[in-house]
């Protein structure tokens, strides 16, 4: 009825693993029913929830419960929301009641926000207890839990955290010793609702293993380990990247995504930056008789462009991921201002002088352009100068205006620097043109 | 003597961690004096190890080693590495006598191998011990330790990994079972020469807490734990977005690295791009007799060119992430070309379609274009489709040659795309034009 996996007989989990992303829904699920229980669970706690849906809704109804019920509440959770609509309920079905209600719980949090992160089940204990007594709790409540970190949250009646100490130092401690005074007061905390991006920047500063999940009451509501981050960072640089490339986010790999949704995904920005392009055709008809008088101006026309939108390119793919990584603020873009000007006058007169001394040495070799030559080439590297700043000012600047204006900074790709700058670098290079060569070759 | 940092008096670790990327290392050092010892520490440890080098040399001689022996063996052999060279050996003689020999084991391996991303420091046991024997023997290891992880390996008296135990699955086990009995024996390892690339994808993958670091002769060297792989994940992804952008990564934040060593990691990439995009000139001069004779071909170089670069940027992009991510490898280059090449067409006609309705109703409204407004559409339209086409399959399969021959495929950066492009966009869109105009424009 389905295609046969490859070489079922002979298959390791490698193997598996290595074929995993050009396997269709139902190979993978033959794949796995050939591997022994333990080790195709862990397959299956590794891939993602997407591919944890398809999988599940390739398996014979029976089977499906088993693997539903193995999976921790957040994990759940993310299952649940990739899962088609009519299919949730099923879902939310197959779990027990204690966790379907963690999971109900959970989705009422964005997928994005620490709260749709967090795990809701944590080991507590109160500050009174001896040592020896909150390892004996601890021993009921490891029994209960599908997953916990290593660390166990000392909280007061009211649900409030109190302090924090690891397994590693209960063990350490003597049996009695009070939890209040193992453990540490001084806990980083993030709200329910602040965005993954805060709760990845965090971990990256403090290096904690696990972060604390509070509601606005101060109440503890579960905790997000780091092991959950290294996803986020992966995908918010993988958006970033996309979107830096002039593509919407693909959202699912490159290699399975079907073709019509990625070319619906492209299409949306290369048309939108087609159209903002063909100012550039506006543009050049509007400079249409200085390019019927001197026609050698025409020729630079690519070179020019295309300067202004590299320098571009570099400046906004620099700012943007300073963003991303919290170095660069929105008050700080006057300190921004003042150094891509520095370094745009710079590189602009670097291309510049390279720009003029192509054009002499062609003029010295072959005389390709004429008697006014000189004139030629300065208007090609003053061009360069102004264009390649006004290039390096754009792409930085436009990140903070993207920002300012409540959008992602990482729309502000290559491609729409590059063709912001394109129509500007047009009017710049004709404008000096005309000043330049006026009386000569205009 | 140095400048005073921002209001002493009321600094708190908040405001200090605010200031921080605007504070010089005097500024800082001086900061660090005004907070507690262990919120000091706190902000020292979470650090990077270049910012740690300049705070110590910024600090009085006498103070520096009580914050070096601070470090964790991996974070001071960090320290070490990042110092001048003239200051290494004296920060090697401020360690403790054990300290030391492990960092000098630590400083053999490459930084970004698992070998130099490791701590040598881990909880070791027997499998024939207890449970009670492994809890008492792991409390007199901790106290020597200063950092370890969740887990206690269980090694043979060769040093060879037999498995591994968590912290919590010891105190929730029953005293008298053996090590043995509790661990788990399929553990995934790492080779001490592995790429922190490969260290990454493995713990995405797995969603591991801490993966154990082997020699060839599989005797466990060390632990790498999953906060340090946040870290390297995003130092991979700010490089490759760097690189994408056109530029050297910059390998220092945005706002402190010197603006002239940051001019010369941009200006070297943009001035080979420069030198690149000249055959744009040299491809315009071949064509200066069409463009004479039919200057509307010119308006429309910069439109063609920057569709060709942009459909290129997004390709190379989605290509080059999904790499990184370990979706593609260098065998699946043919899938890539089907799918572009499908993708690069439909994207083209799109395009086409627009640069097309754009040309027939700016002749209806303002008649633009002259009698042959007709065989110029066709002409823009059908070099579009080429010339995206093309853009598409070169962005994409850059990235796999690059790789091919053993650099980073990043390298194939959206400007770098765009250069190769612009060239070929300019002669595939003069050929066409020759092709349909011949005869009534040209």
């Amino acid at each position: 009825m389905t295609p046969a996996a490859p070489e079922p007989e002979t298959l390791s989990p490698d193997e598996l693993r290595d074929a995993w992303p050009a396997l269709s829904a139902e190979e993978r699920a033959e794949g796995l029913k050939l591997l022994p229980r333990d080790t195709a669970e862990d397959l299956f706690f590794s891939i993602s929830p997407r591919e944890q849906v398809e999988l599940i809704l390739a398996l014979p109804q029976a089977e499906q419960r088993s693997w539903v019920r193995g999976l921790a509440p957040d994990d759940a959770a993310d299952l649940v929301q990739e899962a088609p609509t009519e299919f949730r309920d099923r879902l939310l079905g197959m779990l027990d009641d204690q966790t379907r209600r963690e999971v109900q719980a959970l989705l009422a949090y964005r997928e994005d926000h620490a709260g749709g992160l967090m795990n809701p089940r944590f080991a507590r204990l109160r500050p009174d207890m001896t040592v020896d007594e909150a390892v004996t709790y601890l021993r009921r409540q490891t029994r209960q839990s599908v997953e916990m970190t290593h660390y166990a949250y000392v909280l007061d009646s009211a649900q409030r955290l109190l302090g924090v100490v690891s397994f590693r130092e209960l063990i350490a401690a003597r049996g009695d010793r009070r939890v209040s005074e193992l453990m540490k007061t001084d806990v980083r905390t993030v709200d329910a609702d602040a965005d993954q991006e805060v709760v990845a920047r965090l971990f990256r500063e403090t290096g904690l293993m696990a972060i604390p999940v509070v509601d606005a009451e101060k109440r503890m509501k579960g905790v997000v380990t780091v092991d959950d981050i290294v996803e986020v960072v992966s995908e918010e640089a993988t958006e970033d990247i996309q979107k830096l490339g002039g593509s919407e986010s693909l959202g699912e790999p490159y290699l399975t995504i079907a073709l019509n949704r990625m070319i619906r995904k492209r299409a949306g920005w290369l048309a939108a930056l087609f159209l903002g392009e063909m100012l550039t055709a506006t543009a050049m008809g509007y400079f249409e008789h200085e390019i019927d008088r001197a026609v050698v101006l025409a020729l630079f026309v690519p070179l020019i462009i295309s300067s202004g939108g590299n320098s571009g390119s570099q400046a906004t793919s620099l700012v943007i991921r300073a963003m991303a990584l919290g170095e660069l603020r929105l008050r700080d873009w006057f300190r921004v201002i003042r150094r891509e000007f520095g370094a745009g006058l710079a590189l602009g007169s670097i291309l510049g002088a390279i720009g003029l001394t192509r054009i002499l040495l062609w003029q010295a070799f072959f005389n390709t352009y004429g008697e006014h030559y000189l004139l030629v080439g300065l208007t090609v590297a003053s061009s360069l100068i102004g264009v390649v700043t006004f290039g390096t000012l754009a792409g930085s600047l436009l990140p903070f205006l993207l920002r300012r204006l409540g959008f992602d900074p990482a729309s502000a790709s290559a491609p729409f620097v590059a063709t912001l700058v394109d129509v500007t670098g047009l009017i710049i290079y004709f404008t000096t043109a005309s000043a330049i060569l006026r009386g000569t070759l205009l």
